[in-house]
């Protein structure tokens, strides 16, 4: 969701100055400014306040899950959503998808000297919100400035940690040949979002950003079953990448059923007027899963529960013949080698 | 140390493209060729070379010390290091700091379309040496390259994780009147070595950076003791910054006796020329520490029989006086208050 400044109950502090000088990133009294107005209070919490350079966390016994992500997503604000609470949601997603409950973030910024101190508001706010619905916290951060030119207005760094529930053996090479192929909504609409709002597209639509943190979607599912073979979330180089890793990695063929894949009607004229291949299109808040086939149906039925996995279906499987390839079969029922793509469709999608 | 790649014994790889392209950043296949060819020979773990979207790594019941930093310093290569050992270092030393065992890292890299793959593969080793030098273990990572002028050449943002032993508590909010303050050795070498080799200062000298890994040193001080009450690294802001934060956040005053600050004669030299006070300047080596005085002798000595402490020094002690407030006694007998700097002196320092 965009973050509507005129509807936020929350107006800039009164800072020193309206846009981010260097001296906010000098580790000085102005840097402590910053940090104090506008930082501390988004993410509230007793380890951060402590402002030690680093967090310090008591953890029982257990696997965690490290994942990390810069984000550096053009332009900064874009239909559903903006690069505060992608930084959130993609680390979140990506340490969720080893089967890990995400705890902890950490968020590195790089600011360009002169970027509005109304725009970093939003962000933190949206980063806030998004941590809440997330719930993870931000324990630890550091905020560098660059001179006018040195950067594109703002870059995010955030990494996750996670605590793996015991027996949850998630990876990409854990696919059998048999596992059925799970996708949990449409595909395409983070990339369509963000390409068509760029300014030299004229181009207007609905579309929106998908942005959003899985771990709510990946819990269910495993109390439905520890039985996940494989589970990754296609961001940059979309589904085609995705699945062509999980053929590779578990030397398995994998059959896909392309008219089983859900795209929004939107989504699916924006790729045929610009023409691109949605399934290499990013997507922010889908997540692709291999389930062994007796446990199928029943992590569907609780998949299609939650909110972001009501569109959920299975659109392929693993086989053993075509091994480290993708075999997609088309709605007039010809083959087709679905290629990782080779280059950059939309660079700074994420 | 610089990394010079005429000694490298590992010269670059035949790469597809002499400079980095916007498709190594796609997701796609050339940065899964990037990855293979120019990374994971350098970060070659078990961990790490699965290529999952994070590293799941087991650990005993344990306090986890947890901090993140960007590296932006231009240029990025300066006397006596570079981008790459210096983003290795600084997460090592903001996780030991609080006296943890720096474990894991993970690096996230943006890198400006165009950039030379020779300098990648430098920075690479670099970090590859630093990584074994400081006994940490680079497990994930991210890379984006973004548009020609959107970034300038390189940042990385590294996080680090690392196991607090049992019984250290150490917090810049721990320092207690009476306490004396140690300085592990010279300031403001690394800033004023990133300054020198600036493009627009004539100024040579032999200034080198002191970049290096303080968690070899932390672990015999903290051997000798776990009574330190107060530890950090003064890098940005350097070390008025440092000791204006113990005495605020321990709500003590800090009596420095400004002639026990070792300082090298050519940085000297060079701060004079400029008119920069040393005690601003940026630290990347260097730690400040607060320690009960019936401890002092001993850590002092434990820190001297170390290669990175050979010069440590009492620097002054925490009183009751002025608190919140560090006031400085120069050679001369006269008092003056160290404020923290408030502006940038040198931005993109590290």
């Amino acid at each position: 969701m965009i973050v509507d400044t005129s509807t936020l109950s929350c107006p800039l502090p009164i800072m020193d100055h309206d846009t981010v000088q260097l001296a906010h990133g000098s580790g000085g009294s102005l840097s402590a400014s910053l940090i104090e107005k506008l930082f501390l209070p988004r993410f509230d919490n007793a380890m951060l306040n402590q402002l030690e350079d680093q967090a310090v966390m008591e953890l029982p016994a257990c696997r965690l899950a490290f994942s990390t992500d810069s984000f550096v997503v053009d332009p900064i604000f874009f239909p559903g959503g903006d690069i505060g609470d992608l930084a959130i949601n993609g680390t979140a997603n990506d340490v969720c998808m080893s089967g890990a409950v995400p705890l902890y973030v950490s968020a590195a910024f790089i600011i360009e000297e002169g970027f509005a101190m109304e725009s970093l508001h939003r962000i933190l706010l949206s980063m806030e919100q998004a941590g809440k619905q997330a719930g993870v916290t931000v324990v630890t951060g550091d905020t560098k400035v660059v001179n006018k030119g040195s950067c594109d207005k703002i870059f995010i760094t955030t990494t996750g940690l996670g605590s793996v529930p015991d027996g949850v053996m998630i990876s990409a090479g854990g696919i059998q040949p048999g596992d059925k192929i799970i996708l949990s909504g449409t595909i395409a609409d983070h990339g369509m979002a963000v390409m068509t709002s760029r300014e030299n597209l004229s181009f207007q639509t609905r579309i929106q950003s998908d942005t959003a943190a899985l771990n709510g979607l990946v819990e269910k599912m495993i109390k439905t079953t520890t039985e996940i073979h494989a589970m990754r979330d296609p961001t940059r180089g979309g589904l085609a990448t995705t699945l062509n890793e999980f053929a590779s990695t578990s030397n398995v063929g994998i059959k896909l059923i392309e008219g089983n894949i859900p795209i929004s009607p939107d989504v699916k004229g924006a790729c045929e007027i610009l023409g691109i291949d949605p399934l290499n299109v990013a997507n922010e808040g889908k997540l692709v899963a291999a389930v062994p086939p007796d446990k199928v149906d029943a992590v569907l039925d609780a998949m299609r529960k939650h909110p972001l996995g009501r569109q959920a279906a299975i659109i392929g499987e693993a086989v053993t013949d075509h091994k480290g390839m993708v075999a997609g079969e088309t709605l007039l029922g010809v083959s087709r080698i679905v290629d990782m793509p080779v280059g950059e469709q939309l660079p700074r999608i994420c």
